[in-house]
């Protein structure tokens, strides 16, 4: 074999600035890696964030090298070896080893003509995902939840951590009395102020909470979890695999990001360790192309919270992956070999 | 596809008498699955043990059942149903599941051409495999080492649980002054007694302590493994994923057998639960003919120690599987696909 390599930056302009508890925007940079035998080609997507150390920059700066290990291998067959000599190369920067860990199981199962969900023995079958109303004027909120829904989908995940906290979700509760809501505080909250406020959510009908007080203090979150009346979802506070017992007792979701973690093999672990604590687990992601996407959706079937709507959010994307209308993935699209990422 | 399935017990006469602190056999009774889409014929096999509540009787009376899941799902590939459908049929029975789970990834491999360990994304670079020196008269365990020695073993894993354990350790290391030497009590010492003899087995350069106190005893295992100067293995205390936890403060390494758990794909689970909190693992087996040791072999690259020595304790196998001259297994053996098992 002789495995060719290629990265590039893609600007993805949103369909709307993205706001949430932090800060705003309005364009997503990420990083597209190609591996290929010649016959086929792995596509795979690194979406950085600098809330974990990552830029686009940073990004390209590991890519030189961590394809380096990929040529050296020359075995897109040897995902652990592939893994664990990326991790040896450099660790953090888990995006961009994602990304080339994503591109190699790709094109290793394409080789195998077989579905990446297929080729790990899952069937077609994960939960709808869950569509993302950023902040925005509580009533440009409720506008963009009536959009929502009249597309179909039936679960938000609402942004929160504003002092208008409630006002948001009432608003969001008369635009779709029906619908399924999450929240989303992104550390936003004190410990106090998270326990009444998710009694009030409660009373709203809110599903879950996510990340309600700063991951860099466990404590806040355990006394959130200990108190809350609703289950909470540990977000940026369970990054890699040794966060699940860390967040075991401090939580009862576990949201896993390959962003976060690093690719599919981590997350597959992460997930495995949530089920030795009883976690449930979401399958979340950042503001992606469907170069990283496509590959998350064939996971999904491991988990019972979804939330894969990154490409969902961009104005376009070059990447065709697996369509979700109304939030849930196309089984057509699920059975095109790999990951079923295409280039438009 | 239409699969079609079969099985049949086998009797397995032993070399030597096994013998260790609760007991004695010599002969196992196993029972070997077959599931075959026409082209390709899996095979798996359960290694069934009166004291995880299993015997030949059981594990063919529930194969009724199971066999029906993997016939009606009719789909090799399809593997994590497979296994919840089996899972929803029958709770406990893990040797019997865990077969027909062998069974269909063998089968599954196979369709691909591809070892069981590459279409896992590993690679065939496990460790040695222990040889074990079961309980019999002081001498006899003493020539029965230099034998293992002569055969190229390297390391051993040497059965305690009497009233004569150093001298059995003591005569083993005059035999064999080079080798790795392991001990498994089997649950055998009270707490105080345990911690006293490890300290005593550690000047006689033992490598690790294997279940030196009774499983449904769990704070005698943490007593133990706080005071021990070896590392402590938990077997008996280690048995499917929700144990993992509960082990991890109370012993340092995991060893997890495909018998105890089911399977697997609960295997890897259990793998990467142990990862999360930082436990070394152990893959252990039962007196098991290659029909279930060959999957085991490509499970060994994911592991620090591999105790995989069940078909070699028998006078003769009907199935070959993977070689493991001095205990080393033969990578052209690994690379035949599935897992490698062949009827004799």
């Amino acid at each position: 074999m002789s495995l060719e390599t290629d990265f590039e930056r893609i600007e993805l302009p949103l369909k709307n600035a993205f706001t949430i508890s932090r800060g705003s925007q309005d364009v997503a940079e990420n990083v597209v890696i190609k591996v290929s035998d010649g016959e086929y080609t792995g596509v795979g997507g690194a979406a950085p964030s600098p809330h974990y150390g990552e830029t686009p920059g940073t990004v390209e700066a590991v890519l030189l090298d961590l394809l380096g290990v990929v040529e050296s291998i020359d075995d897109p067959h040897a995902l652990a070896a592939i893994e664990r000599r990326m991790y040896e190369t450099v660790q953090g920067n888990p995006a961009a080893r994602c990304a080339v860990d994503i591109a190699c199981h790709d094109l290793a199962a394409k080789r195998l003509s077989l579905p990446l969900y297929r080729y790990w023995g899952l069937a077609p079958d994960a939960p709808r995902t869950s569509y993302t109303i950023g902040l925005d004027a509580t009533e440009r909120m409720g506008e963009k939840t009536v959009e929502a829904i009249d597309a179909g989908f039936e679960t938000l995940k609402v942004k929160l951590g504003t002092d208008r906290d409630l006002e948001i979700i009432e608003t969001i509760r008369e635009a779709a009395p029906d619908a399924t809501v999450r929240v989303d505080a992104n550390e936003a909250w004190r410990p106090n102020e998270a326990v009444r406020r998710i009694r009030e959510l409660d009373a709203l009908g809110v599903e879950f909470v996510e990340q309600p007080v700063p991951a860099d203090e466990p404590e806040s979150l355990r006394f959130v979890h200990e108190r809350s009346v609703l289950p909470i979802a540990a977000d940026e506070s369970c990054v890699t695999l040794a966060d699940i017992p860390r967040v075991a007792d401090r939580a009862a979701i576990a949201n896993i990001k390959l962003m976060k973690c690093g690719g599919l093999r981590e997350a597959k672990r992460m997930i495995a360790a949530a089920r030795a604590h009883g976690l449930d687990v979401m399958l979340g992601c950042m503001i992606e192309s469907n170069a990283s996407i496509a590959a998350a959706c064939h996971l999904a079937p491991l988990v019972e919270y979804v939330d894969l709507d990154g490409s969902l959010l961009l104005a376009e994307d070059p990447y065709e992956g697996i369509s979700m209308p109304g939030g849930d993935p196309e089984v057509g699209d699920l059975d095109r070999p790999g990951t079923g990422v295409r280039h438009t």
